[in-house]
């Protein structure tokens, strides 16, 4: 949800680093048919002819922030999705109710005998951050120091990418090349608050007639590391995200608003209220989720994931990982190859904020009426997310605590695409073709929804992909490179014609 | 400390209303010489003539808000101060350094037997409640139940009465009549932040000196209530206001700086971290402190104490205080009068605020790096600041927590002034000359520096005395009643009246 791309980045830069060994270790790759050479040379000199323009559509997108946290630019912002899509070649374009932020969906149906889906966000993270080296909407370039890069809000997630992905199907037209497949695209505005109501999309028949037609669905995403590599992910954990809320209102005990904290001593606080509720949800000092029945459908790793995981540690040092992270110790003092198996492998409760009473500088002597943890809970195949809520909400019953407001905002279930799926078979041929070091990750510690393609009724392969390289997703100074002055890593226009490639990987791979 | 006022206020209006009988309890007050009648006429006359001038005095000065937490207004305030203070008559006004925002000192000595101390404060609350009916800094008139009264910040707490006094010292003046008493003033202008460095001021030589001479000390506050009504107060609580702050920076755990919720699942929480250490405070759902030893000094009401908490709950019904304060039930659900001798006798742990990570609207899937409470805590003799915040870094130290940061940012002793000292002697032959029915509360639930007078070395009765209505002190449209239509409230001439009376029993009290 919120922060899952920056999450997917995380695994794959710091795990994946230089893993080329563990390319070896895939499953054997079928053969996949290349784009024909003419083919591609007459798009390549188009992608060239439209990059400028390619790029302004991309600063002009980054100018227009669609936060929907903040319900910032919601109608504006699909409309841009709309033209974006329209003017790419999408026909049948418009707005999908959602009972949230409308989607946006279209179709570009060229009577390939495949067709694949994609999935777009439209949407970026709040971009308030105090340290931004330039102000975050106003995309400029700057010296990498593997080349070239842009820095704004939404440069590498998603608008980047997503921008580099239509410049391949401008240029498939631009240069009067058919797209090997058909495609069906679903954009949402919404991605940034776990994709709340991206599932309702489905309930629109033509959508859902559209998406049950492809072969496999992916999001265009950045993802190459510092040296190239790649990693091929193959789920993420599911997240419930929430606020709990302790109150005098509901509780009927404390005040109903703040009082002066002299009262404490004959009055309830809601704010050890929900210290107190907070603590019955984890044991080992946070560490381990204590919810009753938490972990009734945990599936633990196969074999074959605890190998994949070790592959991706082959190439990483620990020390390197824990630097890049700011840490000095893993929980426990566990060992790296534990450390990665918990991110794959364990459901968490994070406390993502705590706001109560004043919060200013210095302090005031009150007694608040209100007090607010926001939560996010990570689960794991097979916990899904509306198992876990009415969990959460027993289990915080059971105990007396029926008063403290359980406020969901987002969630959904883990995702997982199987290593032998179409999808990730032509991921490995293309990055094998094309010699680049490779990886698979069974699973990301964040999340992202997958699940709306990979679980019912749809069922289809999913995950993100495309060359090219950025970070601090969610961050200050966040950035996409545009020109590499790297040999294994993709600019702007290497990544574009990565994406016509794949799209013909794609063709051959069902 | 920051809202210790107001917690003076609540005890007062909502404890002592129309606690007329309570008066026959008190101990019998020795009759007090009046003051002359024809003086007092003279400086009635003066009283009413200065009347707009003094309304202006505090209306300038509310125009000049010093806000100790965000450092506002700190040298002009001082100045300001100053100015009253000579324009008023006294000598030798000065800044006094303690370390802190200055104190100002000056004295008006007119050669009389005894000599009065007189604490102000200068300072006042934050002001950006979001809630004001009209601009906080803007004192602006309005028609209260009880007359037409003055609404601003500041206007209770504290320059509506102070200014008050001052009115009183000017009509002496300029009616040609002697004060009865000399006055040395002490203000300070860290009030509202817990008056951190107060007790510096007393290493100033001639601060020291003539707050030695002095028989006891008072600070000028409208204390009447809703049917005139006035409650002596023998004391407060002590307070200790301070943050912990769980950040991983100190611990060597969990992140520096925020990072993706998804690496929860092996990377400590900071958060967490911070909701295990305050579990460890308290016990029965916040209401018990369970910091070691916390009760070592503890000592408990006496019968005297607890008959005198008794008197005040006489003519206060349970509901009507529990609706002033927005309560549905005390804690434990127990009766007034344990609920009021708990005000007075138990040391509280309270949470003020909480923020960590993402306090916006919605979420953000990080894992913070830092969380931060605020808390107070209120203690009662023989406990003392110094002793208790030592229990608290050993308490943290012994679980472990010793990484958890506790930043103080002020802190005192109780206070206790006797029941038969010369001060409240003669506070009970003042009212009760002017048939002001009143009670006598042991301790009240709030904190107020009282400390500074009735400690080491001085160790001087000291309470707030006065005449005049005001509210919501610490909140939204803090009023002072200017022109009472209330004939036992006073407005600001019958309360500067009641100042200048008040003089002359204190001086024939000692």
């Amino acid at each position: 949800m919120t922060n899952e791309n920056s999450g997917l980045r995380l695994d794959r830069r710091t795990l994946i680093k230089g893993a080329i060994a563990s390319a070896a270790t895939l499953s054997s790759a079928a053969a996949f048919a290349s784009a024909p050479r003419g083919k591609l040379k007459e798009i390549r000199r188009a992608v060239d002819a439209g990059h400028e323009q390619a790029l302004r559509r991309i600063q002009d997108w980054i100018r227009l922030p669609t936060v929907a946290a903040e319900q910032l630019n919601i109608e504006q912002g699909a409309d841009y999705m709309m033209q974006l899509a329209t003017e790419a070649g999408f026909k049948r374009v418009r707005r999908v109710a959602t009972g949230g932020i409308p989607a946006v969906f279209g179709v570009l149906d060229v009577g390939a005998k495949h067709t694949v889906g994609l999935y777009f966000m439209y949407d970026v993270k709040q971009f308030d951050e105090p340290d931004w080296m330039s102000p975050p909407l106003e995309p400029v370039f700057f010296d990498h120091a593997l080349g070239r890069a842009l820095r704004a809000r939404g440069a590498i997630n998603h608008k980047g990418p997503e921008g580099t992905f239509l410049a391949a199907i401008h240029a498939f037209r631009s240069a009067g090349v058919e797209l090997p497949v058909n495609l069906a695209l679903l954009a949402e505005g919404e991605e940034e608050i776990g994709s709340p109501n991206l599932r309702n999309a489905l309930n629109d028949a033509e959508v859902l007639a559209e998406l049950q037609r492809t072969d496999a669905v992916f999001m265009p995403t950045a993802m190459q590391g510092q040296q190239g590599e790649m990693g091929i992910s193959l789920g993420a954990k599911g997240v419930i995200e929430c606020e709990l809320i302790a109150s005098g209102e509901r509780w009927g005990r404390g005040p109903v608003q703040d009082i002066h904290s002299g009262m404490k001593a004959s009055v309830d606080s809601p704010v050890w209220r929900l210290v107190e509720a907070l603590s019955t949800l984890v044991k080992d000092g946070g560490n381990t989720p204590a919810i009753d029945g938490w972990y009734e459908h945990y599936r633990p790793l196969t074999d074959r994931q605890r190998a994949m995981i070790a592959k991706l540690n082959t190439s990483t040092t620990d020390a390197e990982l824990k630097s890049a992270l700011g840490l000095k110790r893993w929980m426990n003092d566990m060992p790296l190859q534990e450390a990665m198996e918990r991110l794959a492998s364990e459901p968490t409760v994070n406390i993502e904020g705590l706001v109560a009473g004043y919060t200013g500088p210095g302090g005031k002597t009150i007694l608040p009426g209100r007090a607010t943890a926001k939560l996010d809970f990570r689960i794991v195949p097979d916990m899904t997310a509306a198992d876990c809520e009415a969990k959460l909400r027993a289990h915080l019953q059971k105990r007396g605590f029926g008063d403290i407001e359980i406020k969901v905002s987002g969630g959904y279930d883990p995702t997982e695409t199987s290593e032998t799926s179409g999808l990730v078979r032509a991921e490995q041929a293309f990055l094998e073709q094309r010699n680049i070091p490779h990886t698979i990750t069974p699973r990301i510690a964040g999340s992202y929804p997958g699940y709306i393609y990979t679980g019912a009724p749809l069922r289809k392969p999913f995950n993100q992909f495309g060359l090219g390289y950025g970070g601090k997703a969610h961050a200050p100074d966040e950035f996409y490179l545009i020109d590499s002055n790297h040999p294994k890593i993709a600019g702007m226009r290497e990544a574009t014609m990565g994406y016509v490639e794949f799209l013909y990987a794609l063709a051959s791979a069902h």
